[in-house]
Formats: structure tokens, sequence, C-alpha cells
């Protein structure tokens, strides 16, 4: 049986969140069984790191122990809540996975791509996402669509300078030309209902190929 | 300038703490320029971590999490508190350090030495230790002497099955082998005042050779 683990990755306003409801939406109705997490996903380890990542009070914190515990928090969401439903058969929707981490601490941060990756690799164990979705868009039209969210709390890393939002964005293009089996590009500049369409048409092309 | 960067390591009850509080008397006799430290030292991201890893609750932490949890706080103590002393030219005596990660979680806990070298080669970034003690004794002996010491608390290692700390030696051994031109063994099977001396003789020969 091939484990059905799928990720959703975008900068700051790309509408992935938005995706992963109307996707959740389109596989009830389908009785399709699935899950939707992100990390830490309510796992208590996984989010006292958080907590400890999140605290304003850390503004000392190294970026290489950020990323360590970000990887750590990773492990224990994964092996708590991912893979015991992914050995269920369970189709596994994840907002946010490995290649955040790859881009934002690796590239953006500039750890370096190959040391993130690393520990990164130490953390997964080889349970990579079979499928990934980026949803790719210009970095001040994702920041201007936060803008008119009023229902949307804006935090940390949406008041970073545009500079940094270009470096994530380049360096999600750069994952896409490494990973071309496993990423898939959607354009993300267009109405949601497009956006959406595009992508249930992907992943039910995957999930034909695959049960 | 050669940073002076030294470290204890060994299995429970080999003396290492004692060995270190004489040599801190020594060095403070000689008006040496020096401190002492342990990992998490006091650095509160460090310590924060540390609690996440103690805390009895988490009884499903899984060995990688632990792993990497452990690399986050070493980070930290290492760029907080023991890069800026060695950077003043202060000769740093820490209890503990990496080779305690290879050999327990590496080794004893079977996650696989490299998997382990691996994170925390990140973490330390190159900042090794440039001379290393390991305290050897028979696990069955540092034990009986912990068991004896009425004034040290028993924590959970302690409590772990003697093939465990048979492991952790092996591990020790095996490090010892790796690497010759940084790992010193010295016999802890003796009376401490013997164990002592011989640490300061290759700590001056030491001092003497990057001064």
């Amino acid at each position: 049986m091939t484990k059905k683990f799928i990720t959703f990755e975008g900068g700051e306003g790309a509408g992935k969140t938005s995706v992963i409801e109307a996707l959740a939406d389109d596989f009830r109705k389908k009785s399709y069984d699935f899950i939707t997490t992100r990390e830490p996903g309510g796992i208590q380890i996984a989010e006292s790191i958080r907590s400890i990542i999140l605290d304003t009070e850390n503004t000392a914190m190294d970026g290489r122990t950020e990323a360590l515990l970000y990887a750590a928090a990773r492990r224990q969401h994964l092996v708590e809540k991912v893979i015991p439903q992914l050995t269920k058969g369970k189709i596994v929707l994840c907002d946010r996975f490995l290649d955040s981490s790859l881009v934002y601490q690796g590239i953006a941060r500039e750890i370096g791509l190959e040391e993130v990756y690393t520990i990164n690799s130490f953390a997964i164990d080889n349970c990579m996402p079979e499928l990934t979705f980026y949803f790719d868009i210009e970095p001040e039209k994702g920041l201007a669509r936060i803008a008119q969210n009023k229902n949307r709390e804006i935090n940390r890393l949406d008041k970073e300078k545009l500079d940094f939002h270009y470096k994530v964005r380049e360096g999600y293009l750069k994952l896409v030309e490494m990973y071309p089996q496993r990423i898939v590009l959607i354009n993300a500049d267009r109405p949601l209902v497009e956006v959406i369409n595009d992508t249930k048409v992907t992943i039910e092309q995957y999930l034909k190929s695959v049960i």
C-alpha cells in the first residue's frame, strides 16, 4: 500500500489554507478517509517546542537552534499524528512540512539549504510526502491579500521586509526545479476557485494512480 | 590564537564532576583565565528545552525528537556562553558535550552514530573541543560509587539496566579509537587523587602547547 501523504507550501497570502479547507469539504462529500493537519498539530511535546520558538522573550535565539527546534517539533508531530494515520491508509493533507524549513531557514535565513535538509532528513527518517503543492504568487500580491483579510492575524513573518519574501519565493522555485516529480507548482495569482480546481484535478489524478 | 575548549566525558560514577572541581581549584590557584560549564548552563532557551526533555509527562517522546532537542540546547549554550568566553581567550572546561549525544543517543539508544553526529555537527558548526577526557570505568564499579554517595541524586539514567551502561562504555571506547588525537582515555578505576593528577598533567602539557 502506498502511503498518501500530501503537503501544501507557499509564501504568505498564497491561499494554501483556503485551498486545504476546500479540498477537505470535497473529500468529506466523497467520503474519502483523510485528515488535515499542520505542525505542531495539538501534539503536546511539539506544542511545547513551538512555544519556545514563538516566545518573544527569546530574542537571542540563534538561527540554528531555531532550525533544530522546528525539526524536533516536526519529528514528534510526524511520529504521533501523521504516521499512525498513514499506516491506517488515510490520506494526510498537511499545511507546510519540511520544504518550509528548507526555504525559510535554509534559504531566506541563509543557514544553507543542504545543512537544513540534513537535520530535517534526520527528523523525517524517510517519511517524505508523496505529493507537494507549491502555491506561487508574487510577494506584493500575497501580502496585499493578507492586508485585506481582517480575520487573519498578522504574524511575525508578515512583517519581514519584502526582500525576505522574495527570497522565500526564489527558494520555493528552486525546490520545484530540484524535485519536479514531487512538487507541483500551482499559479496562485488567479481567482481562488480556479486555484482550488487545478489542485483538485491534480490530487484526483494522483489518488487514482496509487489506489 | 588557538581556542582552548576542553570537554569531559564518561559513564555514570566515573568521577568526572569531581575531577572538574579539582581542576577548577587548581586553575584558580594558578590564576588561569577559565570558566567551567555544563549544558544547559543557565542559558534560558537551553533550560526551557531541557525542561521539555526531562518532563516526566513526556513519556511518548521519540528518540529522534530527543536527540534534536539536545542538539538545539547544545547550540544555544555554545553560542551564548561557550563561544563568547573562548573568543576572550578563556579556557572553557565543559562537563559533557557532543560525545555524550553520540554515545547515549547514537550508540546506546541505537539511533545511529553517524545520524546523531550529523545533527550535532549542524549544531556546533565546526566549534569542536580541542581536547576531551574520557574517564573509563566498568559500569558496575561506577554505579556502586553512586550508590555509596548519598549526596548525589539518582537520576533516570542511573536506573537504566546494566546492559545500557555497557553499551555506553563500548560507545566511548569506540570514540577513543575514532578520535585518538582529540580524546584522552583516563583510567578512572583508581583513587580519585591519581585520576586528578593524570588529568592535570595532560592539561598542562596541552596548555603549554597552545599558549
